[in-house]
């Protein structure tokens, strides 16, 4: 299993007060050192850290600690081996171009029996699930939309029907961003919060270290924080339910949905309904 | 105007030496301060890190100068912007995936009125002549082999066909490379060397620096070196002749072209073949 990290904001925020509570479970607090991967949106372009080495001991790592770039988008992903060789081209964040603009994905989870028929637009690099659910998710929009570029809302309702197909396979909790706005979704375990105006002190619990952001914001900034499990001891932390999905643009959620858990109950009152959708699926 | 520095090699090596040297001309003994690039290559993966900010004063710069990364294939790039602004989405090496690996382009040099259709499959995330030539290229690719992966060859062959149209646009001296080569072209300025067993020393030009490769290398080790303006003062570089094309493996030459030469020389002979090709060019 693996550990994801989201941040999206409405004024470009530095993530170094979260990565280093999160990056401490790449060895230290817990056992994710099997590489790690950040990227950071500018508009439609990202700046990707990748590194096979923990988060911990990378030198990569310790720069993204120190040095404070500002993004409205970040997705990072710490990682425990499952599935795939510990390599470059098995570490996540993953990232393709679709419609001018990069797409980014991290997944934390396991697909078990997942070779969906891909067109060939986009091929995994590496052996991983994850890529692989990465690109046929992409193949998928690719299909629905063509080379016109869907709304936030279209994408939004076209990841409700792809993600549960997926989701059917295994663990499948994501972060997705093309800059634009921070999908995410869950089937077992992730949280989130919104910082905003007023905004308070935050306490780490991966580190000994509080931020007070009344003292370091404006009442413009908006931050919405995604991740695995909750980093700081004092804030609220709301968990995502299973099969929900929420995208998050400006800082806040603008869309939520709960997904898998409705396909189960509409499955369960009806089986033929199983039948048939699962034919379909590829 | 910009640099470029390719390296292939047949061993994993690090590029710390030439990138020392070839960075100081982003402010110090040169001007190209608009923003840099590196791409270093793992297998089908690949390390990409763009920076707006110089390769001299970019913390990620002095990351790559002392962060000794190895590979058999890296592309490097300093930007001096003559089009498109000074943005992430604008600097050079750009990174697409096809056929299940990363493609990595830079480019030296100006494109002018050069607007060729492009299909949607790879679409410029910023504004550059360079993003639209890379995207343009490997359109073309995937319209002569699809979806079945080409032999290094054969892509030697269709790039032969591909540059020089988009050579009759201005200036376009490229490295491109998919990690298995590294392909390179020229119609002003790019020169190259491969250093091999018997290993000597080298002294930087831009920088009061020697190593004895003697000292550090294997018999097995070989190292080709491409680059706009030489890197060393105590080595022989060679000169791309305009319209060169060489494609590099395991750290030598292993074919090379004279494309653009050959092309003008026909037309000149037969003025109707220009017309011909010219409008049949997109």
């Amino acid at each position: 299993m693996c550990q994801l990290l989201g941040m999206n904001c409405a004024t470009p925020t530095d993530i170094t007060f979260s990565f280093k509570g999160f990056s401490q479970r790449a060895g230290i607090t817990s056992d994710h050192s099997d590489g790690f991967g950040i990227a950071f949106f500018e508009d439609k372009a990202c700046r990707l850290f990748v590194d096979n080495q923990s988060a911990v001991e990378s030198p990569i790592a310790e720069l993204v600690r120190n040095f404070p770039i500002k993004s409205r988008n970040v997705i990072s992903h710490i990682r425990k081996a499952t599935q795939g060789k510990i390599t470059l081209e098995n570490s996540h964040p993953f990232m393709r171009e679709l419609w001018g603009r990069q797409w980014i994905f991290a997944h934390n989870g396991d697909l078990h029996h997942f070779n969906p028929r891909l067109t060939g637009r986009f091929v995994p690099v590496g052996n991983t699930d994850s890529e692989r659910a990465f690109c046929y998710l992409l193949d998928q929009l690719v299909e629905r939309f063509g080379y016109t570029e869907p709304s936030i809302h279209q994408i939004f309702t076209a990841l409700e029907q792809i993600a549960p197909r997926i989701a059917e396979h295994g663990t499948f909790n994501y972060c997705l961003s093309n800059g634009q706005a921070l999908y995410s979704y869950a089937t077992t375990k992730l949280h989130w919060l919104v910082r905003e105006h007023p905004f308070k002190a935050a306490r780490l619990i991966d580190l000994d270290v509080e931020v007070d952001f009344s003292q370091v914001t404006t009442a413009k900034d908006r931050v919405a924080v995604i991740t695995t499990e909750p980093l700081t001891q004092n804030e609220v932390w709301m968990p995502y339910q299973p099969g929900e999905m929420i995208v998050f643009q400006d800082g806040r959620p603008i869309k939520q949905a709960l997904t898998r858990v409705e396909r189960l109950e509409r499955e369960a009152l009806n089986p033929e309904l199983k039948r048939i959708t699962r034919a379909d699926q590829y």
